[in-house]
């Protein structure tokens, strides 16, 4: 990939910081800039090595970027990405690392100021725990990350911003923001809400006999509730629809309990073993191929 | 607690080979006498020191018992029970490591052969791995026993049991097995199933676009169908009870996000975050505790 000269990171959080740590620990950029509002949380980055340099000023920050990476939460992504092409002095290349991309790619206009472009990113790696100190350098090594392209985008944006990630350790699957909200909606959005569901249905009394299977089960409701409720609003539709397919998924396991079929239950649980087998090969493929 | 001389596990897979493994290497017991059925099997967990001895003929193993722990699926045990009481030349207690308590209850008679006695035990410990291979002597470390006496359990066999499980590294609460059931089908066996569903509802076209949080919510769905199935069935009314209660509280999320109540759906979503962080930390204080 060319060279990032000065790589530029909008929010330094857990993702945020991870980008920026991962790209001066692989020499995928010389330097990077934290963009913030808190100063003393973006002074405190600095000190830990997480960014070269931090600032709150957006126009500072994107002179003579090589690309810009928006790393705040859903809702405020597309007015950020805004800023940023407003604030660089030459057409820069704007991505993002935001769980939901119809939404942000609906937001934006065909054309952003200073013939800047936005292509979208999902990395999917996260962690329930959040803020740059939590910052991670090896957090997208064997991890997909989803590249969004649309008709409009460039062929070499979309070819660079996958020698980006890779650089970072992933693998890239591109895929329209659409259909990658739909999947997302069954993979991670509605699985969220299904663990919060079951934290919320267990009453405190019996807090104390829950073991390592509840645990991994409800993992993912103990994230901030900040930045998964947009990430809901924005995806509100397709989360109804995986839902709701949980939900006829559910009712069947539930008929096949009550009828006493016990071929029916056995069934239904070897399929789901397997299913998840599947998915566990496939983790271990894209970290041994990484 | 007194000398266990002779300890016989009744069933030498993930639960009682731990537990034998753990009561040899905290010098909880002398000698463990593995009962199985499959040769081979028992003779590599002897080869690999998870038990002293091992054999096919509960009679032989049962002689000169000081527990016997019955580790068998939750459809066996009370058969298990009964056939190790009569095995027994000498009043025996008797226990197991079922996840379900009622049913196994039940099933016994007021009195066994031999007057000896049998009092229910559940390890909160497993784990998705299956088999003697994946025995570990620190599996009870921090985690929970619940031990279910009832109206006619001797009070020095409970005290008893409760020395044994904590010699292992447990802690130990006491419940009638009916309560245990409720409980635990909120816990664990719903849990489980929802898990279940989640996998099931993933389309296999999906699979590459999950991540830790869909990996983490679907863990327990890669346990051992034969294993779990006759727990459902055997705590089936409350185990639908449980589900009823999860279904109210998804329908009530998904209304929140239906609805675009943003406020509803923040506060149920930090509501679970502390539900979850609680659960953790009766965990982190067990652990430490131990």
């Amino acid at each position: 990939m060319a060279d990032v000269q000065k790589l530029v990171v909008v929010g330094v959080g857990l993702l945020g910081g991870s980008i920026a740590k991962a790209a001066l620990a692989r020499g995928v950029a010389a330097e990077v800039v934290g963009v913030g509002r808190n100063r003393e949380k973006l002074a405190q980055a600095q000190r830990n090595g997480v960014v070269t340099s931090a600032t709150t000023d957006m126009s500072a920050a994107c002179c003579g970027a090589d690309l810009i990476v928006v790393c705040t939460p859903v809702d405020t992504i597309a007015a950020h990405v805004r800023d940023a092409a407003a604030a660089c002095n030459r057409p820069t290349l704007i991505t993002d690392a935001g769980s939901t991309k119809a939404d942000i790619v609906g937001e934006l206009p065909a054309e952003l100021p200073g013939r800047c472009r936005f292509v979208g990113s999902h990395p999917l790696a996260g962690s329930e725990k959040t803020g740059a100190e939590n910052a991670a350098a090896d957090l997208f090594v064997g991890r997909t990350v989803v590249v969004t392209p649309t008709d409009t985008s460039r062929g070499e944006d979309v070819e660079w911003l996958r020698a980006f990630w890779t650089a970072l350790g992933a693998s890239v699957r591109l895929m329209p923001p659409d259909e990658h909200d739909r999947a997302l909606a069954a993979t991670s959005h509605a699985p969220h809400l299904i663990a919060v569901a079951l934290a919320l249905a267990t009453a405190t009394e019996d807090l104390p006999l829950t073991a390592s299977g509840w645990l991994d089960t409800t993992r993912i409701a103990a994230a901030d509730a900040q930045l998964w409720r947009p990430i809901f609003a924005a995806n509100r539709a397709n989360v109804l629809k995986a839902l709701d397919e949980f939900g006829k998924t559910l009712a069947s396991l539930r008929h096949a309990l009550e009828s006493e079929s016990a071929g029916d239950l056995t069934n239904l649980l070897a399929e789901a073993r397997r299913v998840r087998k599947a998915a566990e090969e496939i983790r271990n493929g894209n970290a041994l191929g990484s």
